[in-house]
């Protein structure tokens, strides 16, 4: 069987000017794990977020969206692992509630300062008093070199911590930005918990650091997963915390898009690296569509693929069983798709153009891609002038055995 | 690991008058494999048919819907395994076309009177030669009481055949339904090819004819996939051939619906045969969704459940996870859906509502249900009066292995 495909752990991450961070081994679900995560934001900090669309969504992600909406001035976030408190009704509400509260009575803020996170199994109990009986160790620990530990703090079946920082200079000012993120359920990507946490020091307007965040996570998160198709605790956070004494950048500042592409694209790497990190993965496949009438079109043709347990096990296999893709690109719904009039290409190469096999194409030359372990699908409609680019991991033994025995 | 769940292959099928069978081991993929079958009907015969909506739909189904049309009078049907002549372009279509001539020469029928089914791997040549120099074997054991033989051999991945028979009486005659389906990728079976034949020796108008099998497919094999969602060579045909001596059955007919209930029931055997013989299943899952506001949304509900990857390791796993059964209804599509007004159910088990677990449910009640083989998952939305049942099966280590390892 090949090996694991991980993202590599990150070295290094670096501290963002207002941001501490804390752990404990609070016992939430299993000994001897860190599993809670406290991050404090300096007062005065901006606070975006983008949560879940699913209807089930769990007890924390009503309160972040409520907490958001009041403007309260988010001062902290208070992270569990091991427990999703989703499908937990009122009590789970209660439940988040009451640890968002011990942690505000600790750091002296109002309980609605604190956005709650939850993720683990759905449909049991929050063991709150267990998460409160840890909060004393992570005060004590709470510092800003603490980011490696943080990005821990918050895997659940995920083999490597992920996380990236950038540095660089913004309206003559040098600033930082580090991201974590977790989540590698990766067959329907959108149905195990992905939280990721993006902090700078920029000195930026609430505006602009909304409209930020639904363009990053349209380029990033939303392609690896599908719109509305989310799990029940799915969340995105963007903090920014004003400490880099830059001119306040507001959407019409010139340096507007160099932010929105740096904050973008660490977005795009900690969504890469969840795909990469895939529940049993030993490939990292990028699926691009080009030529579409639409966006729309584009996505369902590539999700189509993406989502396939066929063509996905074929790619764990190295076998270059391509009919199956054509297959997908035929049941995408695309009504009126001629399929005489497409081409599929597999890395470089021409695989099938006029309804069937190229004739230039060679079953080696696709068994040659096959055995890497980044492999791009691409497929060209000719229909229109729209592209996307989503990713995605193979389908192997171990996803089974991991969501077989996830429990256990 | 669980035992292979499977269908029981049926101990004989009754002789339908008027159609006679014969194979060969043609070597179109595999050595010492009956992989062609031909189905010859009484001049006279009705031939109705469903097929795929994939955009890259195979040659074969091409020529049927085509021959359909042209109200030909079908005479023949010829079936090959190991190669689907899909994603083959005009070079397949012309393949096919030789395959229906070289059988028609030999039945001293016309070309067109012939309809053609492929099925196996995708985008590669159909070896015509194999098939046709296979037909004179074929000719010669052709008879009547041959449908056990023509079941096993349009089977591919499939573990058991699938046929099953029925006799009654109907305006005063007895007459004799038989059928026989192929096809268990499972996971989403609408990425297999399904070939389903269903033949009876009732007289019944062709507009009759037709309207059962829409009707038929939909209570069916349309309860196993999702429409539009369907492989490049799915195809179900019903047969009448006229020889039962009933008064002609029409849509007007007091026997209409004993009819058209009769051939659905079978057509619902085979499609739950074909989930049983699941691709590396161990459980049969029932899904019924009550209460919704239309079919569709009771269909978003009941696939989203039965397409989880996550849901269905659970299944395998025995593992009462039914929190993932909670997150598919929140994603399933449904945008108004008041998750604190439904009701989840495992067999007899209320296992959720007002939002969270019920506060009757014990863990072993649903770790008990989840033991057995075949287990009914009920959600109840309490928004309508509409109902839905489909069925699918659970996912296991198999699955991967059939898949990954399909073509060596």
């Amino acid at each position: 069987m090949p090996v694991k495909l991980s993202a590599p752990t990150p070295a290094s991450l670096l501290p963002v000017s207002g941001v501490q961070l804390g752990f404990a081994k609070a016992h939430v679900r299993k000994q001897d794990r860190k599993d809670v995560l406290v991050m404090t934001l300096a007062e005065g900090s901006r606070v975006a977020g983008v949560f879940t669309k699913n209807r089930f969504c769990a007890a924390p992600v009503i309160l972040c969206k409520e907490y958001l909406a009041q403007k309260t001035g988010i001062r902290a976030l208070l992270v569990n692992t091991g427990c999703a408190n989703a499908g937990t009704g009122e009590d789970g509400l209660n439940r988040a509630k009451q640890s968002c509260k011990a942690l505000s009575d600790l750091l002296k803020i109002d309980a609605n300062q604190v956005l709650p996170f939850s993720t683990g199994v759905i449909l049991e109990s929050l063991p709150v008093d267990k998460v409160i009986a840890g909060l004393p160790a992570v005060i004590t620990n709470l510092k800003e070199d603490n980011w490696l530990n943080a990005a821990e703090a918050i895997m659940t079946t995920d083999i490597v911590a992920k996380g990236t920082s950038r540095q660089f200079q913004l309206s003559g000012k040098q600033v930082t930005i580090t991201g974590i993120s977790k989540g590698s359920g990766m067959i329907h990507p959108n149905m195990a918990t992905m939280l990721a946490y993006i902090a700078t020091d920029v000195v930026v307007s609430q505006a602009a650091l909304e409209s930020i965040i639904h363009y990053a996570v349209n380029k990033s998160f939303n392609c690896i997963t599908v719109d509305g198709d989310t799990s029940t605790n799915d969340s995105l956070i963007m903090m920014a915390t004003n400490q880099a004494g830059n001119a306040e950048i507001t959407e019409k500042s010139v340096d507007f898009l160099v932010l929105r592409d740096a904050l973008t694209d660490i977005a795009i790497e900690l969504a890469q690296a969840i795909v990469r990190d895939g529940e049993g993965a030993t490939k990292f496949m990028t699926v691009t569509v080009e030529g579409g009438k639409n966006e729309t079109e584009c996505r369902k043709v590539a999700y189509a693929i993406a989502h396939s347990p066929l063509i996905k096990t074929a790619f764990f296999a190295s076998d270059p069983n391509l009919g199956r893709i054509l297959a997908a690109i035929g049941y995408a719904g695309i009504d009126d798709l001629d399929v005489d009039n497409l081409q599929l290409y597999l890395g470089e190469v021409l695989v099938a153009e006029k309804g069937g096999r190229a004739t230039s194409y060679r079953e080696e030359q696709g068994a040659a891609i096959m055995k890497e372990s980044d492999i791009l699908v691409r497929v060209v409609l000719n229909r229109g002038k729209e592209n996307i680019t989503i990713w995605t991991c193979d389908f192997s033994y171990d996803y089974v055995k991991i969501n077989a025995d996830y429990r256990s």
